[in-house]
């Protein structure tokens, strides 16, 4: 892991960008106290660089949590033209109201798998740091912190998002996530069908878990629920 | 209103028993200076000195609120034997997996008509104290807070519990309902089907609406709820 460069932000965090061989990241760090840690994931690939996300991390990083996002294969800055033309079909599909399954599952399928083993070699590389304690959270991208949780023990309790639409695999591999969740649901999400968000969060197998529904669409998730995030990391990892 | 009667409680707290005419009260508060109301009820007229109900009342009003409850009309120790044979046949009802609506309407469509008139005249009262300033919520059964919401502008926000069974009057006025809301469901709720209880969250006419659910049955809601209603009530009343 190799720290490219470093700001100090106004009140007191470090933000640091890093690759790790081909994955470019960001680590926000609050002190040099060995910190919890929590892994943050755009959902769908989108930039490390996304500022809701960025702002999300550093509100989190404020509260004593080590926080570290990365572009991983396919998403962000390494988002293929392929994949692109794929995204603007699912997107013309969704307005249109036609079946999208299909679409999203050769889309988002593979980009899932491609991109947790990412994140579990960068969590090994994040927890080699001095500053960097464990035990460890996943906040974000339901898809992906459901193949996390289940595939990588060391993460100890998950916030998900946007559950409507989740690949096949992931929907089966719900039963077997066992860790504490908190899972948000826009109630209006014009992405993601509110029954099947309801229904992925009655499939988790998980005994502690709870959902927060908020009024509005995909994107007017109320800030305090970064605050209430903050609450349930708490209560699991610190 | 007359104290009857008043404790002071290992964490400073101030517990005072009152009559306000027929109507048997419980007031906690913190303090001296004007502290913003929280009235809190028991779901389905169970008794104001129930254990669960004065734990979460002291939680509450430890975080700086005057917390007050009331045995309404045909509540708690004001139940009558007529009321009590209902309740009797619902309950086997219930476990006997028969159709309750019918039942359900005759017992707790009156109760909450005759509870909140009194529940009013207590909010009077309550207001003259110099200990208490406003603004006012409400926290707990949902059919009472329903038709208080809705008839008493006071009422600046509402912490609801168990929305499966609802009178079908507080059924159709929860779209009248604009104040914000924090709505507590219980997946698993032996006695509130889940469904109508998704069904009235999205009927409520506010825009501020927010939905905890967590796993369990009836009783089993996590205690972390209480703090997570004092941040709601503290983004509206303090």
């Amino acid at each position: 892991m190799q720290f490219t460069s470093e700001q100090r932000l106004d009140d007191g965090l470090l933000e640091r960008e890093f690759t790790l061989g081909e994955i470019p990241g960001t680590l926000w760090t609050s002190g040099s106290a060995p910190a919890p840690l929590i892994l943050m994931a755009h959902n769908n690939g989108l930039s490390k660089g996304e500022p809701r996300l960025v702002a999300r991390a550093r509100q989190t990083a404020s509260y004593g949590y080590a926080v570290a996002t990365i572009d991983a294969a396919g998403c962000g800055g390494r988002r293929s033209a392929a994949d692109d033309q794929v995204r603007a079909e699912l997107r013309r599909a969704m307005q249109a109201g036609e079946p999208v399954d299909e679409i999203f599952e050769s889309l988002i399928g593979p980009l899932v798998e491609n991109a947790v083993p990412e994140w579990r070699t960068t969590l090994d590389a994040l927890l080699e740091l001095p500053e960097i304690g464990g035990p460890v959270g996943y906040s974000g991208w339901t898809a992906v912190g459901i193949h996390l949780a289940v595939t990588e023990p060391r993460i100890a309790a998950a916030g998900l998002f946007a559950g409507g639409y989740v690949p096949r695999a992931q929907r089966e591999e719900a039963r077997q996530v066992t860790v504490p969740l908190l899972f948000l649901l826009q109630w209006d999400d014009e992405g993601n069908p509110r029954q099947r968000a309801l229904d992925l969060f009655d499939a988790f197998g998980t005994k502690e878990k709870t959902m927060h529904a908020n009024m509005g669409g995909h994107v007017g998730t109320p800030w305090f629920e970064v605050e209430e995030g903050d609450r349930f990391f708490g209560r699991h990892l610190k």
